[in-house]
């Protein structure tokens, strides 16, 4: 590889490349590679650049089936069907349910950029884990700051969702530092509030798991997204097959009413001749 | 202006140019734009790519004001405020809010397209106006295809606000030949479907006085979204200052049932080992 | 399941339910299905509503696996790292990814839609499948239509890609009636225009195996973007971490050459007083 | 108005009302509207709730012209051209195109907030304004942060964009406390970095304007994308009457080489058997 300029309009890109051989997908030719590993490692070859080992394609694929759907209590979904029921287009249904995620659904990118930056902050200190973790949490309830992925409507003590993340992350071998650390600042968390039942939840876990296995908080995003996407496709198809065309909110579920003014007074108050 | 090439990688654009002395707009400098125009009429001069008469900005004023907005029965608001409710960004509202126009909502431009090419078919024939619009007619009905822009669900005879946007046209003296040829058509259907009450709506009026006035179908929806959002912008600051989050349907206005089934069974029966 | 009403203000949906138990995915628990089947089964169960078998799901990954990724060469990537240049964000570069499918890219759409139609008409005849072909090519030579998934800019005789997609719809029992008939209309195409070196491509192929499976014409987009998800993922990725900012189009690509006008001869000359 | 429940699934709007009798547009009868006031002023209607005084139309009407179109050196440009090369839709278009404005660019939604939040600190201290704004600077230079709005490429001094929105606002009487106050930041800023040829530039002084209006951050990129709107519609429609398809980034501006890799040995390495 040369040197390369990156400017605003020069490109440069790692993901694939074009020869007359073949496209070359992160090195490898993408004729040897369909087939041969599965989609959902192949997608942690396009994300993380290398090859999965076969622990981490396992791992790649539980965390790519952990969201899928939610029925019709996701927005994304709804701003989806939505858009479909008066432009019937899959592509525009997909593209209202990408911006369907963000700080308050489907995203675990502010939980993956915490610990990330936590133990960037906890590496750079030479501290002990659980003083850092301590210190951490004080700083954080001082500041009146939320630390993401914890607590949970319904369970108490443990989330089973995160439980079973964390023994596959075990079994598979890549529970790490990432997930030791972002576990003593749940349990020093737990001391300093005084609540001892207060769970990590999934998303929590899921966070943790992928900054151990590298990924970007945006690319956790991305992946989250990517786990809803066959379920978007469905809801999509089901919402062109229903025959139904512009969905509304009912009067019923909303309120619209305004006291009516008159315009030729009220212009004459503001001044419009 | 000089011999251009425009291929997928080299592109070519009359839009504005961007000197070292100003940000020339269809020809004319910025600066001597802002304040001299008012907005809509520099919103004609960047889409028709000419300055307007006082008659042709007083037009496009009355077109940019014809939609404005429609409460919680459109789509497009629906699908911009579940976005924002979980990824509070105007952008993101916006985005999904253009994504809500299409064959049925917002969206002047079949209509538009139908009367573009049933002018170019009938300056290609040499008939006359009324002929041609007759078997024009004949030909839909016998091929059961719809012509759009008649008919409404209330209005009987007349359509109060196409009659207003005919007045201010004929006024402003935009009326023309793509408008009498249309109501020919609409007269021809009455006739030929025994419907003396079915109206030329407003979305029908607003294409032929656009095609009138050489906007092409696709900038048709393009003035439609504009109209609109102004009224978007107000749903999407509205839901960001709601406090609400996650929007949702509830059950009660929903049916998400399933028959449960057994996986073990069922991957049986399909051969999973 | 009960009787249920599909207005715009009711919605149905049977993709997913949430009960207080677990969350039933198209009648099955989400705990049970995550690590049991892949995830590209998952993705057969979410958009087709029934369980894959074993060999639907090695096709359904093939499919998947695709298309991946195309480097700098595809509008969707190129519109979704411009995005996040000025606006840095996984989920609004997702959004305009998902915009650059359709006519002319990531589509076997319209390929599918052909080949649904046909056979529906094929079955309404009565006729023999090779007679049938024939006569729907005349049609569509006759008429002027192409006729799409034929054709390839480099390869002559076979596209491999095809060739291999093929090999495993056999191999994997996939094959059936949808790829006879669509094989037999190119056949007939090559004898009609007298091009025998004409190829079946691989986005034709695609589109036969996919309606083979059952799947509709907006799932096969729905489908040929999920496979190029990850790569836009990466791209994405790339771009916020690139310290670009900005993506524009430099002077040596484009035209933007204006002639320069004067704004108060011209309002004069329009009538602005 | 009676008492209302904003919840996830019941809306509250006062945008618009659908009644029998008409539309109601923020309490006044949209029939009553249309052709009364201009679309700039209808625009502040809509988003601000209350009618503008004339000087506060004229200064909408401003506003809207402010940005208008930046040739293709604007990215969300670069993103709807590129869409519509292969998914050939006015609405596809659009969509990519607000999702163009953010951090870098389109986007005085974050001087608008600093401006916002420093008037609020300012009024909650009961400081005199200037000594508060020495305060904020000394602050700000402190903790590393940049105060948005001040500097330009090429104007020193003076930046005559501004400098004419400052004359049109104090002509029209909008002129207020939040430009005084942002003015007293750009002075203090001044000297304590010694930089008397520092300019407040245009997007500064547009947020100020705006903040004295009363709109807030949000709807000030919503008003900014507006003033791209029609631009963006002529650039779509300059694209899609292009002939151009599939818009790519050529090898002259690319570099996507890799090294490549065999699969085979990498896999084994990697312990896939």
């Amino acid at each position: 590889m040369t040197m390369t300029k990156n400017t605003p309009s020069h490109w440069v890109s790692r993901v694939s490349e074009i020869t007359s051989e073949d496209i070359f997908i992160r090195g490898y030719p993408m004729r040897s590679l369909v087939g041969e590993l599965p989609f959902s490692a192949i997608s942690f070859l396009l994300v993380r650049g290398c090859l999965p080992t076969p622990r981490e394609a396992k791992m790649m694929d539980v965390i790519l089936s952990s969201i899928l759907d939610y029925a019709l209590q996701k927005s994304g979904t709804i701003a989806a069907r939505s858009v479909v029921s008066v432009n019937p287009r899959m592509t525009a249904g997909l593209a209202a349910g990408m911006l369907g995620a963000g700080e308050y659904a489907v995203s675990p990118e502010d939980t993956g950029r915490f610990i990330a930056d936590s133990i960037r902050a906890w590496k750079a200190s030479g501290d002990p884990m659980e003083a850092c973790a301590e210190r951490l949490v004080a700083d954080y309830r001082a500041g009146r700051r939320r630390i993401p992925g914890f607590g949970h409507q319904v369970f108490r003590g443990v989330d089973p969702r995160a439980e079973k993340l964390k023994a596959i992350a075990i079994k598979q071998g890549i529970w790490g530092e990432a997930n030791e650390f972002y576990e003593a600042v749940h349990r020093a968390f737990q001391r300093a509030a005084n609540k001892p039942d207060l769970v990590l939840n999934d998303v929590g876990m899921l966070a943790a798991i992928m900054t151990q296995m590298g990924f970007t908080p945006p690319e956790m995003t991305g992946l989250a997204l990517m786990s809803t996407f066959p379920g978007l496709i469905a809801h999509i198809s089901e919402e062109l097959q229903s025959g139904v065309v512009n969905r509304i909110i009912p009067d019923t579920n909303s309120d619209c009413t305004q006291d009516h003014r008159d315009l030729a007074r009220d212009m004459e108050d503001c001044g419009w001749a």
